[in-house]
């Protein structure tokens, strides 16, 4: 099914993902329909229509559905029976299938090592006791995570030396968990690709990123690998991207090590289904952005450009930083963006500056 | 009055220009609320809130001037009265004084006259008598145009040799107009340009314009024009908006004429008090788009860096021009715009597309 101008996008979750993905429908003439628990949320102001109402509400989703000529999400954390009981109504891009597979780190692990890509090294965590096993076999320091509901570092603790193995498990709720070996990496990347109803493939170029108290502080394009390492990313996001028979914008983020010989070697280590936080540079410094070629995707439509229109870089501004915003606007090669949210809370993502370094004028 | 991020700014009129607008205050955490008397408009998929309701109505505007902080607008026949009924109650930004001075085409020209600035030969034609002595007194050809209310080709009549002036004079109502002198102009171009709550001036680069049955159909940048006439035409729009006291994004209509020795001039055509279609290509094409520039400078924020990006050619997709949206995603280079028109009459601006020729990388 192929959309037409005018046409209604469902988008699940109403953050700031959403509320960038309604400006850009907006640019091309469709229209956005944001469901969301929340009674404020970025993404409404945007937004041609809402609906505010838990995921398990039946009915709300049944309303939305008939309002929506097609569905997507901004959330991972998405219950899944929500899309499949979505999916019975409208078609959902991407499916379902892959948003379950990466809301589990478990099932995403195996999928990621079935296509033969590298990732840390794992052990399923069922119980106490698994935990005690998965740390004998992996060593120490490793990073116990719940298989479910993690992003910026929540759901996640650290295995050192010493550390009480009881309360770690305690700590993290006692549920499914699994423990990844600790990797020693370089730096962290990203490869943010779409891929078409049709199956064409379209990446941006490798995006090198830093965190800060896991969250992710800055985006610089282009990373500073070798320029061998960009075109082995982008075949490893192709592998997911077809391994999912995915349609829609994915992030794939992976870890720059060394390899035995001193070469460069990548370790994949999350898919996010959806556009992603790296990706935002893509508004000023790319052709098309991820914004606008996720919504392209999912609507059957050809994808964008992805060229890139200088060296870029991305910073978010994390709780009271968006405070700095008039310092921002006065700075002349700065572009400005803020989510519209009202409570500055520690952490909270406000908004992100994009700076595009581009070449003289011919 | 500075505005801070997630305050309302109040849009009167709910075209193409507002949801261009409201798409600009979202990215920069700033709210729309769109007043219009339409049941269905362009820009209420973009704002935080509407109003529909007659430019007349009172109790609406007085609802509409408590929901907002300060007010604007997009459209230039708002009627002088209801913006002066706004302003005892927020900001208005630019002035009512403006809009007033640009919707009486008499006025308009005697306050560019009085600036000092060249227009085209003008006279008061205040009834079928009076025609008559101006087009002694101009000659032919000449162009009737009613005084009011004037736009895309709209109120006016070409006299040539042979015309029926009482025929002219009652083909445009009979009501007060103005009769200019033929201006044999060798292109058309206009200057975007914003000026800040501090007086501070920023003009985008001089745009060549064609129109295609009175409507706007392309604008290049840069114009074709000697690079010497790029300084004048950007003088002249900083004369028209320090004269007019103004805040806000204007466009400044010019014809290029040649001089008897030779040499380029510039007639100024008309003045555009707000956001105009000739600048839509900043939206790519510079560091900050003209709707941008405008909630900047409407706000009391800093005015963002008007630098280009590259040579740009902007198209208007009028009417059904716009069927051919599927073709244009596909050609890399063009950035696609649609409005979220659904009937695509003859003569109305669906969408535009954008094309960037870049500077090869560096």
């Amino acid at each position: 099914m192929i959309l037409s101008p005018g046409a209604t996008v469902g988008v699940l979750g109403g953050g700031q993902l959403g509320r960038m993905l309604a400006m850009a429908a907006l640019k091309i003439g469709l229209r956005c329909h944001i469901y969301a628990p929340e009674a404020e949320a970025p993404a409404y102001d945007a937004a041609h229509a809402r609906t505010v109402a838990p995921y398990e509400d039946e009915a709300a989703l049944r309303r939305f559905a008939d309002a929506c000529d097609l569905v997507t999400f901004e959330f991972e954390n998405v219950p899944t029976a929500t899309l499949e009981f979505l999916q019975t109504l409208k078609p959902v891009r991407p499916n379902p299938r892959a948003l379950a597979l990466t809301q589990d780190r478990l099932t995403e692990k195996t999928f990621l090592r079935g296509l033969g890509l590298e990732t840390a090294p794992f052990a399923d965590v069922a119980d106490p006791a698994g935990l005690v096993r998965a740390v004998r076999d992996l060593g120490r320091p490793a990073i116990l995570k719940t298989r479910r509901f993690g992003y910026d570092g929540k759901g996640q603790t650290m295995i050192r030396e010493g550390s009480d193995l009881g309360a770690a498990h305690l700590a993290l709720g006692g549920g499914p968990m699994l423990l990844e070996g600790f990797v020693a990496f370089e730096r962290e990347v990203s490869v943010i690709a779409a891929r078409s109803l049709e199956g064409a493939i379209a990446s941006f170029d490798l995006c090198e990123n830093e965190h800060e108290r896991h969250i992710l502080a800055r985006t610089r394009v282009p990373a500073r690998t070798s320029p061998a390492l960009a075109p082995v990313a982008r075949e490893i996001a192709e592998k997911v991207l077809a391994g999912l028979d995915y349609v829609g914008v994915i992030g794939v983020e992976m870890f720059v090590a060394r390899a035995a010989g001193g070469a460069e070697r990548l370790i994949v280590n999350e898919i996010a289904p959806r556009v992603h936080n790296s990706g935002h540079w893509t508004i000023e410094g790319a052709e098309t952005s991820q914004f606008e070629q996720h919504m392209r995707a999912i609507a059957g439509w050809p994808l964008g450009s992805t060229t890139r229109r200088g060296a870029i870089e991305m910073r978010n501004l994390i709780g009271e930083e968006a405070d700095d915003w008039r310092d921002i606007l006065a700075e002349p090669d700065m572009s400005l963006h803020l989510y519209g949210k009202q409570d500055a809370r520690p952490g909270r993502k406000m908004g992100h500056v994009t700076r595009v370094l581009r070449p003289p004028e011919a």
